[in-house]
């Protein structure tokens, strides 16, 4: 296999660890823990895994293990910093007893209920150490909820002497972790389940959890291509760029890489939803921002769009709703319809007034989108909606209105860019490399030492690596009751943009002024592994404002 | 104006500089020169600036210079290292005679024939070392070509006591300066012009100039992203991208990144026309790749598809030449009808039945486009058409067909990505920083000796910048008649991918591996300023090959 030389130069780096886990190690109890809500539902729900105390790990005296084997799985998206999990497992199994060894699930987690695994030797993890991808072992979406499922899992730890599962995921593979760990406890089945927090759209967070891997790096590059962009536009002074960002529900990605390259606009859905505003509203605050550059004589700029917008657009939600509730009732008649147009017609007569009001004013490409193209349970795509499209579209229909009643006199030329695949698998920061690798290692003490329904956990985080915090919280602790498919379940509590959070309130600060003449674009360039020590170790803007370290 | 950690860093890098241009420089005359084709044109075209001989810079005495001022225009598209060019050329001139001054044209070349320019201090100059885009002083795509221009140039350079003018552009900003030139050689204005090559496309080549700047830094910008998806397919394993590259007519984008990252296959514009293939042609060959995958259970792969490609499939630039002479003669029939149907009806009637049938074959929207979104001059805007799109189409629709015959099995879920501002304005890597800096200083010593006509010249590239070799070359040595809207005219040729130079036969040779089973995926990863010299200081593989240094 062909590598480039960056490759090459980067299979040498040797994560930093905590101070703490760079010998052996001991594990320190604090209090006892609750759930952030319904604690008396999830402690019913979890009776073997509830309320055990958040652990912190401290250097100790050398002790002897007995060899042990480990099992991992990769679930879900990937994020930058996978394999560093994975290489800080194997180092830290290694290192307690050489005859441990790490298996891995292929595919995600149907490679544990349909038996599909590899050993993972020193000779595959070398060729993966600070890379990106999840291809060493995989990954899938296929979720692990049913005791059908965990007891498939069973047969296979006793075949290979599994003493342990890691899972590596987001907050609901951490909370099918948990429930497995609880199952496995229930069963005295003596397998371990511990989680990792993975996820590039930054929403796991919480309290202990201070970041989720991933999202350092994507956010970084995601932050070059905009500045990139920003100095085009900046240079060529005659396009706006409006640019769509990965990130699902949350706009963190949004956020962070606003607070990185500071673009004239940064749309958050969060603050969308809490101000109860309409698309055209959306419109309206863009063309705002178009009109007043366009007096200045500056016909160009860029905006960010979290990919999840649409859906949290109250009056869009309801239409979204409305529709999946009509498509769904009406299947057959529907699918009799020939044309667009028959269809349309017939929806339509479906929805209610401002429901259909607003259909009606979208983009044909785009009602035909939220019409026709849905997923396998029926659902409207709503991330492969090109909002950053419709929204070209409206804002330029706007200025075409304000330009013929002599309000604008601007030039409005727009280009759309998507960011998603660009980023999710990039070579890992140093700050994931040795993030991730420190949570792999934290992963093996916490095994080590028979736990169970744990999360690894790393904080301090914007600190140097040497002063990083490690140790364990129970995922229990993370959890609340929330409504999925009609049914109450017990769930890990997504992070949302928090409206009273720092980074938020910087940008609420500030948006004025970059929307504003004088150009405040950052140009953040590309993710450097070497040279000082500012330019390649700091974490995220979004870290450092939470943590008060800027 | 705040500064990311990483535009700090560089704005204290020292380009590296040839050991000629290290002290005091004087200029050796190789022999005399010739036009590549055309001699006796071109000669009579250019009395006075043809026939000049190739210098060369060596080490030599130190002398005293008058002071001068010199002006200096960005023309064209930005590239990264344009700053470069601009702050080598400051530093060369205050170090010939602290008193020199640099103006700076706004906004290209309607800067100088509108006489709209700004004086370019150290403070200034000292904000923009090292960074990417044009925005120190703007571009435009003004073309300079009419004496009254030429006239309203003179006007200025008298008023601010210029000397000299650097134009920094690609090809045919390149031979306009040869004009300008040789006009004011004939005018006796005492005004000297010189050439910089600039173009990220890198069709500015030949056998005197190894590569044209920004090339490099583009090319690794577009190759990081090609290999971040890349590993996103082969960790998700189930999507095709389809990435389409700027790079106007000539394929030298497309083929770098495609020798950097490898992916399973790379369109090549200049083939296409060779082997006067059809979209059909194009479309089949995908298709193969993407069946034999499937195969071997590979539902994943990336293409690259260079920018300029429809216009090099000669059926398809048959269909846009009747196109455009059908509406251009039509116009107001044309106009006069209401719906897309209609406007199509009157079109295929006026088509020869060739392109009638391929413009029937044409998906919707592509059709649609090539008939009505037109330029000022009625042209199609062939870089607008999104050609990833049209093939994901088709392709699509020729593997349905493959599926119900039962000769694919496999998934098809197709992704697309355009690139291009994220990479124009990127910061330059530390070859483009080092050559345009060269190149800027190179001009100084052009003009201090009096030089016109001449393109500043820096080679040897492959080895350390240490032995690079700066010159100077008579632009009219690259030059040849070709015909431009009608007319014979003298320009500077174009260099498109030559099918039998060492670049592109390297991917023949290979291909067939890349587009195979076994991933043959590079991940070259983001630019690196810091570091090992092989990670950070490498040029681009087309330039190795070329040069037999790899």
């Amino acid at each position: 296999m062909q590598k480039s030389p960056l490759q090459i130069a980067r299979a040498s780096y040797q994560p930093k660890l905590p101070v703490a886990l760079q010998g052996n190690v001991v594990l320190e109890n604090g209090e006892a823990t609750q759930s952030v809500a319904d604690q008396e539902e999830i402690k019913a729900l979890f009776p073997n895994t509830y309320g055990m105390p958040i652990i912190k790990m401290i250097k100790g005296e050398k002790k002897s293990f007995e060899p042990m084997n480990v099992g991992v799985i990769l679930s879900g998206g990937q994020a930058p910093g996978g394999h560093n999990v994975i290489s800080g497992l194997f180092d830290g199994l290694k290192n307690l007893n050489p005859q441990n060894k790490l298996y891995g699930f292929l595919g995600g987690p149907s490679g544990l209920i349909e038996h599909k695994y590899t050993e993972l030797t020193a000779e595959v993890i070398d060729e993966y150490r600070n890379t990106g991808g999840f291809d060493i072992i995989g990954s899938g979406r296929t979720k692990l909820e049913e005791t059908w499922q965990f007891d498939k899992g069973i047969e296979i730890c006793k075949e290979l002497g599994i003493k342990a599962i890691v899972i590596i995921g987001g907050d609901d593979s951490n909370t099918n972790a948990c429930v497995l760990a609880e199952y496995y406890l229930q069963k005295n089945t003596g397998i371990q389940v511990i989680g990792c927090p993975k996820t590039i759209d930054g929403d796991l967070k919480n309290e202990q959890i201070e970041t989720s891997f991933g999202f350092d790096t994507a956010c970084k590059v995601f932050s070059e291509l905009i500045g990139n962009i920003q100095r085009d536009a900046n240079s060529a002074k005659k396009y706006w760029h409006f640019i769509r960002l990965m990130g699902r529900s949350a706009s963190h990605i949004a956020l962070e890489c606003a607070l990185q390259a500071q673009p004239n606009m940064c749309l958050i859905s969060e603050e969308v939803e809490a101000k109860n505003m309409t698309l055209q509203d959306i419109v309206e605050q863009i063309v705002k921002v178009i009109v007043d550059r366009a007096e200045a004589g500056l016909n160009f700029g860029t905006i960010l769009i979290p990919e999840g917008l649409i859906e949290f657009i109250p009056a869009m939600k309801k239409l979204i709703s409305e529709l999946n509730d009509t498509l769904a009732a009406n299947e057959e008649t529907f699918k009799a319809l020939t044309t667009d147009d028959e269809k349309r017609q017939f929806v339509k007569a479906c929805l209610t007034h401002d429901s259909c009001e607003l259909f009606r004013s979208l983009p044909k490409g785009i009602a035909r989108q939220l019409m026709l193209d849905r997923d396998p349970h029926g659902n409207v795509m709503v991330s492969q909606i090109e909002t950053e499209k419709l929204l070209i579209e409206m804002v330029a229909k706007r200025l075409a209105i304000l330009k013929a009643e002599g309000q604008y006199k601007g030039k409005f030329n727009a280009l759309n860019h998507f960011f998603g695949y660009e980023g999710r698998c990039a070579i890992p920061s140093n700050f994931d490399a040795d993030y991730c690798y420190s949570i792999g290692v934290t992963a093996t003490w916490l095994i080590a030492n028979g736990k169970t329904g744990y999360m690894s956990l790393v904080q301090n985080l914007t600190a140097p690596a040497a002063d990083w915090i490690a140790g364990g919280v129970p995922i229990t602790m993370m959890m609340n009751m929330e409504k999925r498919n009609g049914k109450m379940k017990p769930v890990i509590q997504k992070a949302l943009v928090d409206l009273n959070g720092a980074p938020f309130k910087y940008l609420v600060a500030h948006r004025e002024e970059w929307a504003d003449a004088n150009t405040s674009y950052i140009y953040p360039g590309p993710i450097q592994y070497y040279g000082p020590s500012e330019v390649c170790d700091q974490p995220t803007r979004t870290l450092r404002l939470e943590h008060n370290a800027l």
